[in-house]
């Protein structure tokens, strides 16, 4: 079994992971570097997709599977992706197109990526549905099995391929919440069994290794929410909630703390519209039911309703959290909406500064900006979607792969990821690999 | 009305404000600075409080008094003390005795003093007991009373100042809990009605003046050490959790949470016996009937008795969060006690690394050791007990006193203070005011 | 005599303060928020400072002189620049005009101020030349005499105000350099003859205040530079030096070591060009024998020469070292300039990152862009141009103010500037002042 | 060829690598943790090196050679030591017995390990003095070379393996002086001939790797010491320095400096009486001569005559800088020595912190001390003794090593060292190595 490291393995995002036994090769994952198409967006992440592949690929957007493609690319079977976030998923319409063979991936994944088709390029590749608890065949030697996972978005697998030499497990990014919002906790009794069968290898993701203790439940972002929103004082304020827009189960819990305030709930910004419509579309939420979901081309007539009917009658759910320079909460911060902050109002930032310095300085330009104006801010509400160093702990002795492949992260954080896999046994070089992009591991 | 500045207001700790109308005088908080405490401590803190008054003021342990003495010293009416916190309580028997007049505090807070003062140097003044919700007529020109408000020890009040000039609130350490663990809310009916009413001034602590947002509950915790200690693999495991000993709240809360993991409950670490014995023998707790509340000469005995029952059958509730070298845990990471830390034992550090070198570097050394024992650590799982700067505007807005003065911590503490007033209109000089050590303000 | 703090007490950047004898006052100092001024940059400096003065204020370019105005404006007799730095100097194109006074500057700061009243807006205000050592008669009641300092730009100087209340000395932005690489020392002789004299109130910076020790000489850079640019291995790379345009001493030290490097020396970069002409037009010095001094409009010409004789012939000397969108370095990282950065070649950062979140992520990204071309970084080469703690406490110590004023900074800053008066026996309040801006002090 | 990676690979401190060629062994330094031993010192170092051999493995202090011994022990010829710091030689003592083999090192390395042998335990290995410049014979397959080279002590040398297989640099801690104050510089002609000739690996150090930039020379702490010592007003005032005791090029230039001052220079504390000692016993210098020397049993008699002849007639040059709980400095601001620090006193601090969070306390505490002393602190006047990343690369295109193995770091510093070795071509697990202690490598 060879494990191809093309993307993701030398920094955070662009991820894509190769696996060949025999002469047959799958892909696992193909995603972009969301950093990088930040700083080449002009009017829009589906404008970046549109450029050519060469261009995607040496502005580190992509990730470069040019070397990969040349040896392998012809008996590839299968992409398999294991969630609907842009650094798992939005490579697929820039490379998958040279690879003759289907994209397999969960209802709601499929229904991110096939927005992002429609937006950026067309894709001829055969669109495979696989839900959670289910196993495709993909070739004689291959298959791959989905196990149901509890992550920030909806519908996260961690992909368990079963090959003739035996069974890896792909999990990238997930964390181990007792009390999900939407939907069920992390199928441990099947990562039990596999554990107990033997696993040859396990692919898994280093973001929060370095983290000491456990990440903890997003049911207890409502609690905080519940002790911030239903204690301030309110009246007559606008309060403004800023979040990830794919977190459709932090959405949801807004929905219904907006009903405890007696506000009506309003989801406003493009990726707040499209990520809920795709989890309408595949019957995940009805919350365009439970509140006001305003279409991209409504923004300014809904801000200007609020204005009229009073903004003390709404809580705006919206993007911006990390600053970016087009979302709707910078946006408003710079005047250019038809809605004023005014002294007194709040901005509740329902998320935490994702450590690049762009981020850093976007989200200090924003705090200051907002300040200025008199507005109060409450931040840090938020619990991470991706296992701590204990969480990967439990989960290392769950499985206890005869190989151990940290991914998702620089070398440092794979260095540190490595130390944790040390102390439970597991040596540098002989059971735990340390790869690099473009590296290869026979194992 | 004279505010003079004792101590507190130049750095963190040894709190101490004389108020003056007429020729009256009252000290409100008498405390020490904990970290200095901890630099000189030899064989116990109570050890250090036996020095002499001149040495603890010139190693800057105790308030400096000197020059308020010599001006008011005579006229002094009573010492209040707003909770039991070493740092607005401790210099009583260091500073009170020459002062002829009363002690007056809440129940418990005089019931940790009493503990102090038996084990430390004798105290002559008459102790005067005043629940929460209760007046005291100090003379004809002042009274005092007690405003109930939740902070992380029991029985914290506001002291309400009523004199012939006008109302007085000095509110040094409190939080805005919802839904603490012990006791009620914060009495807000009351301090709106003195606000209503006109308040002349305001002294108020500036802790977390510094943080945007919202200090959140302490039932909060309850919940993370559910999400932690419920899911975690701890089967046969030693689970040592180390909090503050005045924290009864969350003491309770893990020994009910002992329970649920179906292990026996242990206290154990010489203040972790004197708060709580405090708290029973005032009737505001039972927990050693709920747990075992170890006495200080029997903790070897207790941890032998673990390690040969089981330690897989005990939950361990401890001191050393802060890594103080004399702490339970501290020494039982130094191989002291006899009790061995094993691989995959679990220590959950319930608490935050208080921000001084000192705290790091302890802390820092602890979790090294612990670590290189192949411990599992938690950490950070923890709500502060001081209002952050959100929670001090809606206290502000509550009261509007005429004049603001911040205390507690040193001047870029008290600076920030003063720029949250600036953003409800007050100006400094006028009606806020940035006071130092030694200084008086007349208003 | 009263002093306004009208800008720069409040925050870094924008200083302006006033001083009032009688019924005649002066300004010292009308800067802009350099800061301020990049986030609202289009197509260069001078293009923001064409915007109406309302809006510069509101956007908090400009000094809030409003108030001031109203009180105070037509009796002003004077303004007076210290130096020829932009927030010390800018603002005078956009607030000077509606008083109708004189604007007194040394040769240097005049010619820059030129400059930009020439590319911004027409000023009608007489313009005073002033050399240090030489004193200017205002009025029957007020003279200014200006006291030769070392700083980071040329003819800078301490304002020393005669009046009839007593002396005023306003110092913002010095440093105590020994060796000079223009021009003579600070004029020590005169601030002694001064301190002793007895001096009423001295105003000065509190920019560095808050470092321990002192700030080291200029000439170290120059020592610095040599031992880095003659050591590495530069054989046919391009060697790219980012400094700070007004810095002609540190301009003058680089072309001396393109002599020694066997390069010719090329000044590229707007800034560079302006400030250097204003040099030699008042005869401070002759870069452009010396070196090749580019005309903005013939920059990309003279990168094509580069690349075409060969770069390993040139040493470029350019902006853009805080990461300045439009500066020179930034663009040819961009790839925006014809001339491509190459693997192994150098760039040699010549200044520290100014500690603003906007400039620490411009440089952030800066450096990953050209350290992702294989470029060879060396940074932090710099000695500031500000007083530290120490220079500070001997300032104090050699003219023994009755009043101390510390200015440019935020309310932290300049709190740490109060503790230093402390140190030598000011109180707060008494004879040492914490001003904001706005506020205003009578002494 | 054999790399075995025994200690240094997994954490700074305690140096030790084997290299075998056949059947014949190497060992290359033989340190001890730094940070280990202060944390179990009580009355000197010297004093834990006599704890059992054992014991000094179990708390880390010393390398665990034990498996390394098992399989090469009776096979070792030689054990080489770099340069005399105690993370290189201090080990020496302690598991240097039980090989049968001589101990090779530069004189003045010899004579600081006779010292410690003297005070802490008996020796039987030969010692071999070789200079740099000439070889030793270890035997039919092996000999080394040593090559000078610069660092923050005297004659330190890379340490060349001829074998039967080629050449090994072992080069652990090293900067390329340009204008060393004692000595020459780095032999770059012999690199370069070693280079040319083909080097089938380099071992080196990843201290300062992660800093972009080059270390510069020593001599600019002399101009910075002048710029410093020479400008500010010590009139009547201590001056006190505390640097590096084994740094005998700055102990000169501060003697040198004193005399500038027209102070007589004091060096005084315990191994500053050591190394300048040694340095003297092997004619490397003759600062008795220049100096007074303080004998370890006359520091209190020194002190005292230091107070009545008048603090301001000397320049004390002593221990101290990282806050170390015995040494002189701290001593002296705890009250414990014949010697008051008073108001305006000056403390230069010649040095760094070195970032562990014991040292960032010891200093946090010792600065605080001082300061509320009222003594003036000047700090970070310092240069490194480690090449940093651009002196790396220019020494690695020196080299060009068949085969490039970082030490010295823990995993995460290593990690950049392999990273700055991939923009140089080479590929990890191919050509560059990383290895963690106990791990072995056959190229």
């Amino acid at each position: 079994m060879k494990i191809h490291a093309i993307g993701g393995y030398s920094e955070f995002g662009r991820n894509m992971t190769g696996v060949t036994v025999g002469n047959e090769t799958v892909i696992l994952d193909c995603g972009v570097s969301v950093d990088k198409l930040a700083t080449l967006q002009g009017s829009g992440e589906e404008e970046v997709l549109k450029l050519p592949e060469p261009r995607l690929i040496s502005e580190k957007v992509a990730p470069d599977d040019r070397q990969f493609y040349k040896k392998y690319g012809r008996q590839v079977k299968a992409i398999i992706i294991g969630h609907a976030h842009l650094d798992h998923l939005a490579g697929v319409p820039v490379l998958a197109g040279k690879y003759k063979c289907p994209v397999i991936a969960t209802p709601f994944t499929l229904e991110v990526l096939k927005q992002l088709i429609k937006k950026s390029r067309p894709l001829r590749n055969q669109l495979v549905m696989l839900n959670a608890g289910s196993t495709y065949k993909i070739s004689n030697t291959m298959s791959v099995e989905f196990v149901y996972a509890t992550h920030s978005t909806l519908q996260t697998v961690m992909c368990v391929l079963h090959t003739t030499e035996g069974d890896l497990i792909y999990s990238v990014d997930f964390k181990f919440d007792e009390s999900p919002i939407i939907g069920q906790k992390t199928n441990y009794k099947r990562l039990k069994e596999l554990g107990a069968k033997g696993v040859k290898a396990l692919i898994t993701d280093s973001t929060r290794v370095d983290r000491d203790s456990r990440t903890m439940s997003e049911s207890l972002v409502r609690e905080m929410l519940k002790d911030v929103l239903l204690w301030i004082d309110t009246k007559n304020k606008a309060v403004i909630v800023t979040t990830f827009a794919s977190h459709i189960a932090r959405l949801t819990t807004l929905v219904r703390i907006a009903k405890l305030m007696n506000r009506i709930p309003v989801l406003i910004g493009r990726s707040m519209y499209n990520y809920v419509t795709a989890a309408e579309n595949v019957g995940l939420c009805k919350l365009s039911r439970e509140a006001i979901l305003v279409k991209p081309r409504e923004n300014r007539r809904m801000l200007k309703r609020i204005e009229s009917e009073g903004r003390g009658k709404f809580l705006i759910i919206t993007t911006g959290h990390q600053g970016e320079p087009n979302a709707m909460l910078v946006r408003m911060a710079d005047d250019q909406m038809p809605f004023t902050l005014l002294p007194e109002d709040i901005v509740v930032f329902c998320s935490e500064v994702i450590p690049s310095p762009v981020n850093q300085a976007n989200r200090s330009v924003l705090d200051k900006k907002i300040k200025s104006k008199g507005v109060r801010i409450f931040k840090d509400i938020h619990m991470s979607g991706h296992a701590a160093r204990e969480d990967m702990r439990e989960f290392l002795k769950m499985i206890r792969p005869q190989h151990y492949i940290p991914t998702h992260g620089g070398i440092i954080k794979l260095s540190n990821a490595i130390q944790l896999a040390a102390e439970l046994g597991y040596k540098l070089g002989k059971d735990s690999h340390l790869l690099q992009d473009g590296q290869e591991l026979d194992i």
